[in-house]
C-alpha cells in the first residue's frame, strides 16, 4: 500500500487508486469537506458519496468529473448527497455524452425527484437510478460491487468493491502439455479449452490455485455492527466512519455513529489488512489522540485528510 | 475605496464590506467557485445568491454563516442557487436560533419544496421565503434595498443596497439656538424637534443639506440592459456579470449574458463611480485582455477574484 498526500501524476502499478475527496462529518471545516471518496480502477472511475462541494475537490484532486461511470450513495443525509446536483449540472454543461449511474438505498427515486424539481428536469446524458439493497450490485469479469446494511438513524448501506484476479497461467505447465505460445496461452488463462493435436487442453490443467483480488471496504455511517464485521471480511483497505473519540462515545451512541476505537475493533474482526478513519468530527482540533487510540486496537491504522491518495 | 486581497481582521472605518465569495460563471474552475457574494453592512451580513460551496468559501472567508440575516437570490440557475440546502442545513447543525429570511423572484416556492424534498422540511430556526418583483425590498432608518428585473434567459433580478445617509448636524447652530449640549442633540440629528425655553427647535434648522449614501448594485445575469442603467444610477460600486470577452459578444448574446465591455457600457452610463468584473468564464486562461477592453470604456474598473474584499 502506498500512500500519497501530494497529487501527482504517474502511470499506476496499482489496480485501485483511492481519493479521499472530503473527509469531514456533517459539519466541514477549512481542512475538511464534505464527504465523497472517488475509486479509480478496472478503467473507470467510481464515486462514493457526493457532498456538497465534491465537484471542486474532483478539480483540485485531478480527477476528471466526465469519465464517472457511477456514483454510489450510501445514505440521503446532505453531507453526503447535495454535491449531486451541482456535479450532474456541470457535466451536463461540459457536453457529457457517456452515461452515468447513480445507485442508492431505498429513497433515491426521491432524490431523482428533488433534483428534477431544483430545475433540471432532464439531462442530455443517459443517467439511471438504481435502488438496491444488501447483495451483489453490479458483477463484471474484472470486480464485484456489493452493499450491505449498516446500522444508522436512516436506512445506510457500507459497500465494497473486490477485485476478481485470475489466477496464475502456469507457462511451463502448458508447454509440456504442448500449447504452442500464441493465442492459445490466453484462452486457457480466460478459462476456455483448447484442442491441440487432437487433445483438448482443460484451463485447470494449467492454472494456478484461485487467487483473492484486493477487497476495499467502505462503511457509510454507521455505529458498530456485527453485519459489517462479516461484509468486510479479509478487507485489503477497510474504510469506516470514526465520527468521534472514545471519550464521546455516548455522543456517537446516540446520534448512531462509531468512534475511532469502534472503527478500529470492525477492521480487527473483520481481518482486515489496514484501516482509513474518515468522517472526522471538525470538533476535534486536535486528532492525534482519536488516531492513538484506534492504534492501540488495530496497529494498521491512518487517519484520512482531504486529497489524500491511496494506492491498492 | 480600499482594496484587501487577503483576509484580514480590523475594526471597519467603512460602511459596507463586500467579499466576493465566488465569481464564475456557471462552469467553476480551481481558482473561482460558483456565484456569491457577500456584504457586512448596517450589522447585518447579507448573501447575494449562493452558489455550491459558498459555505466553505466563508469559512475561508472568515464570515460567520449563523450572522447572515438575508439571501438574495438573483435567479434559480443551478450555480447561483445550489450552495443553499448546505448552508440551511449547516446553519441548523449549529443551532441557530435568529431568524433568516431569503428573497427571490417569482419561483421561489418552488425552491423552497425541492430544499423540502431534499430531506430538509422543516428547520429549527426561524425561515421566511420572500417572493419579490422590482421595487424597493426591504427599507429600515439605515439602509434601502431594491430589486430590478434584468434580461437573462429566465425570469432574473438585479440588486442594490442604499446607505441613508443623515444630515451632517450642525452642532454650532445649535448652540447658537440655545440648545444644551446633550441628549437634545441626539434627537435633533434623528429628525425630532426640541423644546427649549418654550421654542420649538425644528431638525431642519440645525441639519445640512441632504447626502447621499453609499449605493451598491449587483447585476445578476443580464444581457446589457436600459432597466440597469437606471436602476444603478450613480452606485458608488457597480458589480456587473462579465461572462464573456468582446470577441465573444455572439455567445454573450446567444446565452443572454455580457461581455466586459457591455459591463462597461452600463456602468459608463449608469454614472457609477467603480465597477468591478463578476461572473466571469472560466474559458479564459488569461482575463488580461477583458479587463483590458472594459478599462478602455470605463477606466475604474477591477475583476473579481475568489476572496477579494472590497470596502466602501
Amino acid at each position: 500500500m502506498k500512500y500519497i498526500f501530494k497529487i501527482q501524476y504517474k502511470i499506476s502499478d496499482y489496480i485501485m487508486e483511492i481519493t479521499f475527496l472530503g473527509t469531514s462529518s456533517a459539519v466541514h471545516s477549512y481542512k475538511r469537506s464534505h464527504p465523497s471518496i472517488a475509486l479509480k480502477a478496472f478503467g473507470e472511475t467510481m464515486l462514493f458519496d457526493c457532498g456538497e462541494g465534491t465537484q471542486r475537490q474532483l478539480i483540485y484532486a485531478k480527477i476528471s468529473p466526465m469519465k464517472i461511470s457511477k456514483i454510489f450513495i450510501t445514505h440521503f443525509h446532505g453531507d453526503h448527497i447535495l454535491g449531486i446536483p451541482g456535479l450532474l449540472q456541470s457535466m451536463n454543461f461540459r457536453g457529457r455524452e457517456t452515461k452515468l449511474t447513480i445507485y442508492g438505498p431505498k429513497g433515491l427515486d426521491n432524490l431523482q425527484q428533488a433534483i428534477a424539481n431544483l430545475g433540471f428536469p432532464n439531462f442530455d446524458f443517459p443517467l439511471e437510478w438504481i435502488e438496491i439493497d444488501s447483495g451483489t450490485i453490479v458483477e463484471t469479469e474484472e470486480y464485484v460491487v456489493k452493499a450491505q446494511r449498516v446500522k444508522h438513524n436512516t436506512l445506510t448501506l457500507a459497500y465494497s468493491v473486490e477485485e476478481i484476479k485470475k489466477p496464475r497461467f502456469l507457462r511451463e505447465k502448458a508447454i509440456e502439455l504442448g500449447v504452442p505460445v500464441g493465442p492459445a496461452f490466453g484462452k486457457l488463462h480466460n478459462g476456455v479449452p483448447v484442442e491441440i493435436n487432437g487433445n483438448i487442453i482443460k484451463p485447470e490443467q494449467v492454472l494456478g490455485p484461485p487467487r483473492k483480488g484486493n477487497k476495499l471496504t467502505y462503511s457509510g455511517d454507521t455505529m458498530p455492527c456485527e453485519e459489517l464485521i462479516d461484509f468486510a471480511r479479509d478487507s485489503t483497505l477497510l474504510i469506516h466512519e470514526s465520527t468521534y473519540k472514545d471519550e464521546d462515545k455516548d455522543k456517537a451512541e446516540l446520534h448512531s455513529h462509531s468512534t475511532s476505537v469502534d472503527a478500529a475493533n470492525i477492521a480487527l474482526y473483520s481481518n482486515s489488512k489496514e484501516l482509513i478513519l474518515t468522517h472526522i468530527s471538525t470538533r476535534y482540533k486536535d486528532i492525534k489522540d482519536l488516531l492513538g487510540e484506534a492504534k492501540e486496537v488495530f496497529e494498521n491504522t491512518k487517519i484520512a485528510e482531504d486529497l489524500m491518495k491511496v494506492e491498492l
